[in-house]
């Protein structure tokens, strides 16, 4: 058994409501909730998107992640947290980056980065190459680490152009994503070229919209890649979509199938390592307050 | 030889100011003549921007677009014309449609379509969801065939769901282009993969941004695809830079590599049966006004 799976978990994101599925974890005691229980189950790393409490739409404020981060890190101080810097909702620098504000004890680890602009199903996702800059540079500067993704080929080549540019450097944390409907699709020739073409010192998750989470994560597990996994991608268990998941449910596949390969969690003091993050706030790391 | 190779001709673009390179045609007589000049070199189809009369810069107005069909048609009528709906610098849904309304001998054959949101260089280029089916909408109406524009994989996947949705339907011609530094590349494996995915009774060609204008349009020459050539996307004529091109220049290259290919260039009149375009305003076609 190796313990080289990176397991990205996604519980919440910017598109489930509780009208879509009940175990969509939203308020902050919910989310708090559920990345427990993932850590109990086993998990790398969380990336996370905040939920405004009376609306349950999305937030960008930091009071919100503060909340978030705090609960988490009381019972999970190594977990690696990532936070949402999506431009979805929200299109201003300052908003998009506030999350990153965040100081001490509440600091992500890493903070999500968006290559390029794309369009979703109903919606353009507009990411500029000044505003991909300045996300990346703010990040550089507070010594956060980008969670870089990529729902493109050419994403991954702009990955290239800010390594060249010594905007961001290895080594690298990739999500790619596929099964969006304007963007590369769940299948071996599209993921097979994305992930020929990382740069060097990549570390990669493979991601998949809908029912294309279970075939991508699964394939990543055979071929030695990290999983994406969670409701914010995807809310059924099952491709008939008869039942709708839990978070934990996602989880405890993924644990099985990779278990039957032979793979095991990477614990997210392995994955600091490899990435170069801060140690955590357990035992031998930074002190929690 | 065999007189299938798509030309698309390219003269103009959004980019090049004369300050880049006194080749570039502008205004409508410039751009009226490089098309008259091409036309006799040899070109299938002319893909065409028109620019302000005063400050050179990119406009949508039907009037400039009128005058320079107009000129085209006078001395090529059997020419096929496709006009841009590029949003890059418009993105209003009535300024971007503003050329498919010019009507009669002046009504354009073809408009250009972007499948989604990009970034380039510097600017992201946004095309929602609902401005690409608007747009596309307007065409299926107006009986103008859209020329779809692909940067990277996803936007094929686009293709295949408006075609699901029966907005866009068969034959289909693409403009597949690479080099844009977020999207997909120069290469074998981008380029394999996205002519790979096109849907059944597609025609296309390959375009290069810069540099690559040459190696795309020799690799689709080789393996029987056409070519999207012209300043619009490189004005230099080596790949030291040390010759700026001329529309001429670039045309003669590609009809030299093409007839050592075996290769000749596709009539407008086999462009328009293949694409069951209406038929020109020559000897047989629709009359001239």
């Amino acid at each position: 058994m190796t313990h080289d799976l990176i397991i990205n978990f996604t519980p919440t994101g910017m598109i489930p409501t509780k009208d879509m599925t009940p175990h969509v974890p939203l308020s902050v005691a919910e989310i708090v909730e559920d990345v427990h229980q993932a850590s109990e189950i086993g998990i790398t790393m969380a990336h996370l998107h905040a939920r405004d409490a009376y609306t349950g739409a999305p937030t960008y404020k930091k009071e919100v992640y503060a909340k978030i981060v705090e609960g988490i890190r009381k019972y999970a101080p190594e977990l690696v947290i990532c936070l949402s810097l999506s431009g979805r909702d929200f299109s201003e620098i300052d908003k998009r980056c506030e999350p990153l504000m965040l100081e001490g004890h509440l600091k992500p680890d890493m903070g999500s980065l968006t290559l390029s602009s794309l369009n979703f199903n109903k919606t353009a996702s507009v990411n500029a190459p000044d505003t991909v800059v300045s996300l990346a540079t703010i990040m550089k500067e507070k010594g956060i680490v980008p969670e870089l993704e990529a729902f493109d080929i050419g994403m991954i080549n702009y990955a290239k152009y800010l390594e060249r540019k010594q905007i961001i450097q290895a080594p690298y944390y990739f999500n790619l994503l596929f099964g969006n409907i304007a963007c590369s699709q769940a299948n071996l020739l599209h993921s097979g070229v994305m992930v020929n073409d990382l740069p060097k010192d990549s570390l990669w998750s493979l991601a998949g919209i809908g029912n294309a989470q279970l075939k991508m994560n699964s394939l990543s597990i055979a071929v030695g890649g990290g999983v994406r996994v969670g409701i914010e991608d995807n809310i059924w268990y099952d491709a008939a979509r008869t039942k709708l998941a839990t978070n934990a449910d996602l989880l405890n596949r993924v644990h099985l199938i990779a278990n039957a390969n032979g793979r095991s969690v990477m614990s997210s003091k392995d994955f600091r390592v490899k990435m170069h993050l801060e140690s955590g706030f357990g035992k031998y790391g930074r002190s929690f307050k």
